[in-house]
């Protein structure tokens, strides 16, 4: 394909967009890939729309390799299938609702589950039929609170959604492997950066998922690793490691201490070490010390609240992204002034492990507050505090939470050193999803021994406008776009750089014969001045730029690679032999 | 490609869908094509999407060979540019709505003139980059009324949508008449028998428009045809051949006579041949001789109504439709008791033009109701008529209307004979729109001159995902599907009919060859009887059906040709290559 950048629909802009903050943002738009309609909502212009066309290529030659089959559904879906499974609600306000002239609900789909299990249970009833893998390439909806950099957080979307069914867990695992070893290759293919973290589920329900995030510092998201052992986590699901038992015999017994004026951590560790708890530990007292109980309120999916105490050491936060993985499906809201009056042994300031208990109140603590630790902590009263109070003796929590904060230095889980923390672009997501789904709609079929099987479901995820976005954020340069030749929209740019006639009846010529060869090719035929021209073939980012200038009237052109930023003279008569080459080698 | 039955996501089913009465619909469904998610929203599972995506390439390729360039803009669409032409109240229930978050209005987009509009607006600015063409390939919805024979009037559905751009009317000529080729050269590849009709242009606005219509038995849109002439033209667009005028000289007096109890034609037509007016006229009097008024009130796009008289020939009835797109952008709407009551001068029954004309109702009549045309007709009040009013003489209308009904045997606008009623799906529709979206948008570019240009627009669809179905209900027969080979979502259906491991390995050996050639291969593997096999394949419609059974042993296959029914047989060495040329030939 010759596309001549004279009738190309295409206008580049000299400045950045003003609501852009993220390169690639600033570049897309610069470069005419896409323009915004709406907040999150993008139009794919020419150039934009084939990068996006080969990254679904990409994708969908890889989801065939693996044995996946594709369909398509449908983006409008009705209210009931989600209903069913409570996502009409727990989606919350991220759904997208509507009516029909009927007055019967409707959504845009985020997701499918509900409709792939559905689509399975009516079409397949034996054993003989599965496993099977289907996937769609697909246009999603989600109404984002912020959406952001382009489009590298829309409102209106394109993912390949892959739904696998399986008899058992063991080939549900297999599902699972075969759709981490498609998205290592898409990646790959794609030359994205990226790490492969454990994750939460999220609002998905299921046990064993992990994320593919790319390397980038205007990442979203957050993860820890571990550069000694590999380990790689979502920061919502690293697991601290519990440190042993102690002995609760000798310790120490709680005291209660007046703290006047002591509402806050800080103040706290200056009381302690001022009134000679100090001098009794034999070394100064820190936030470490001091176990902090923190009120959320919890709304649970059937509407009910509960208040619930939180205990973390007192020199971490608690995380809200962490609190809020771990208490799903429950939202978690902040109490109120009337909470409190009506709660009158929750002490502001005083909170402490005795009172939550004496009143039913449940308490999670950190996996730090293990059996045997002792705290120094809230003693339930206007101004005093308890030191010496021991989990396992003094109190006993109903359980551990990770909602602390994760630290840079905190320790691995797999013991093998420190953890620092990066950050990341969501690119593909895998789940575990179990039978949550199957369940919610009876996804049954006939066993080999005559008895029904429920199956066992995955869910897999690739962002795939979201990926255009990546790219260009993962190989721009100062100077505009750079594409990986598996993607490029085009495989060669070639300008004309001389307005003499020979010199463009040369590139006429050059441009024919790389099209002979199968080759897309740009051609900026345009009349234009050479420095526009170079700063355009700069900001739209073919891999290889070829320049007919003048040296054509001495029978050589110029052959510029993108992205080492080097350039050569090549003879004009073998210089489609090389551009071939170097594109198909 | 080789995709096994086996392992394909497909149950076919032996009965037709409860809900499906059209042959496409019954067949697409049991052959497991496409399945219902809710009313005119439905999933393409594998073969339906492999038919789908085949028909899209052949309407790419043609746009592409055209010089449109191909973009993708979202369905999720503000309410602001559509507030601007007044369409998001002008389509009424037939448009999806709904708000975000923030409570922001939105629509889904069932066409989008006023984006394409915008984004070339948002890019353009001079003369010199016009004329353009751009298009999508892209889901669209609208909230029909009566979603219908499953996909071939859906609410969620795919079109090829394009927009042409030109500096004046010559230029959008030539890009309207590029598109008609254009649409010819893809109903042509695709097999599709089709009319190209005259047609009003709907709610798009502008002028010159045609639609293309494929021949149906099941259609929804009635045209009509000159046989003699080749004159097409939907029943909307139909125009009425006006009569010479006849001399007002030597006609009789309009006499007003007493005739009780006459309020419909039949009874005044009775109470004429009873009084003597046969005799007068020296023949029998019929419905033709008589004028009925009929009373609409029409609701004007800015909120006023109006109420209009039509006066039509007494044999024929006031069309609906054709009044509707007469009428357009108002909308018609029926007259309650209180407009009777305020406007006593309307004698329901015995309505007549004078009255109308003397309270300042605007009336509109037939072209039949030509100057010198006499008519019997109401004398506005109850039991009279007047017989002998002369149009021009007695009562001059406010102009015509294409209202009335158009029937068989109607003579062609050109004169050349009759019309015929025909029924078609409409598969396409090309407009010139001229400026009505760019004077909303203001979109102008800088002229050659230095002046700014107003440009003028086309808009040109065609039902993308309708077309599946109207090539099924053209070409199907009553064992099933055929595709044509350039839409087949499989070159060649190979089947396994003979359950010994010979048969086996041969049909492996020649599935291996045709793929080894490019082909795509449906290859029916599973240990199903031969007799579910072949009704299988005939159900599912690959053009052409090889099948290895007992034969094998001998050396011999046979190849089945699903459109003439033919079989032969082959010998097995040359099968692959006897296939092949078919396919390629």
């Amino acid at each position: 394909m010759i596309t001549r950048l004279s009738r190309l629909f295409l206008r580049t802009l000299r400045d950045d967009p003003a609501d852009a903050d993220v390169p690639s943002h600033k570049l897309l738009v610069r470069a005419g890939y896409v323009r915004r309609v709406a907040p999150g909502v993008y139009s794919w212009l020419p150039l934009g729309l084939r990068v996006l066309r080969r990254v679904e290529d990409v994708v969908r030659q890889e989801m065939d390799v693996m044995g996946a089959q594709e369909i398509s559904l449908p983006a409008l879906l009705p209210r009931d299938p989600y209903e069913t499974t409570n996502r009409w609600t727990e989606y919350g306000d991220a759904l997208f609702r509507l009516q029909d002239r009927k007055g019967a609900d409707y959504l845009l789909g985020p997701t499918h589950e509900e409709l792939f299990a559905l689509t399975v249970k009516g079409e397949y009833n034996s054993y003989k039929d599965l496993p099977v893998i289907l996937y769609q390439i697909q246009t999603k909806y989600r109404d984002e609170e912020r959406p952001r950099a382009g489009i590298l957080r829309g409102r209106e979307f394109i993912m390949k959604d892959s739904y696998s069914f399986d008899l058992d867990e063991d080939g549900l695992k297999a599902s699972y492997d075969a759709h981490r070893e498609a998205y290592q290759r898409i990646f790959d293919r794609l030359r994205v950066k990226y790490v492969i973290v454990a994750a939460t589920s999220g609002a998905m329900g299921g046990s064993a998922s992990e994320e593919f995030l790319a390397d980038s510092p205007v990442g979203e998201d957050t993860y820890v690793r571990c550069v000694e052992s590999g380990y790689a986590a979502n920061v919502e699901a690293v697991i601290t490691p519990a440190p042993a038992p102690l002995p609760l015999e000798g310790q120490p017994e709680a005291v209660v201490h007046d703290t006047p004026d002591t509402p806050t951590i800080a103040t706290l560790v200056d009381w302690a070490n001022s009134a000679g708890i100090a001098e009794q530990f034999g070394r100064p007292v820190t936030a470490a010390d001091t176990l902090k109980n923190v009120m959320v309120k919890l709304r649970h999916p059937d509407g009910k609240s509960e208040i619930v105490g939180i205990g973390v050491p007192g020199d971490r936060e608690v995380d809200d992204k962490r609190l809020g993985a771990a208490v799903e499906p429950a939202e978690v809201e902040l109490l109120t002034e009337a909470d409190f009056a009506a709660n009158p042994f929750l002490v502001k300031g005083y909170i402490g492990p005795k009172a939550l208990q004496a009143n039913g109140v449940r308490y999670l603590v950190d996996p730090r507050v293990g059996t045997g630790t002792s705290w120094i902590t809230g003693a339930d009263a206007k101004g005093k505090h308890v030191v010496g109070l021991v989990a396992g003796r003094d109190f006993t929590p109903d359980g551990t939470i990770e909602a602390a904060e994760v630290r840079d230095g905190d320790p691995s889980p797999d013991g093998r050193g420190p953890l620092v923390a990066s950050r990341g672009i969501e690119i593909g997501h895998i789940f575990q999803l179990g039978q949550k789904y199957t369940n919610a709609f009876d996804v049954d079929v006939l066993g080999e021994n005559g008895k029904p099987v429920r199956l066992t479901m995955g869910s897999y995820g690739i962002g795939v406008s979201r990926m255009v976005a990546v790219i260009a954020e993962q190989q721009h340069d100062d100077k505009g776009l750079r594409w990986p030749a598996e993607i490029a929209p085009y495989d060669v740019h070639v300008v004309i750089a001389n307005k003499d006639d020979a010199a463009r009846a040369g590139a006429e010529e050059v441009v024919a014969g790389l099209h002979a060869h199968g080759l897309d090719v740009l051609f900026d035929d345009r009349t234009a001045s050479p420095g526009v021209k170079f700063k355009d073939a700069e900001l739209l980012g073919m891999p290889l730029i070829l320049v007919v200038g003048r040296g054509w009237a001495d029978g050589k052109v110029e052959l510029r690679d993108r992205f080492t930023g080097e350039s050569e003279e090549l003879p004009a008569d073998s210089a489609v032999a090389t551009v071939v080459s170097r594109v198909r080698g």
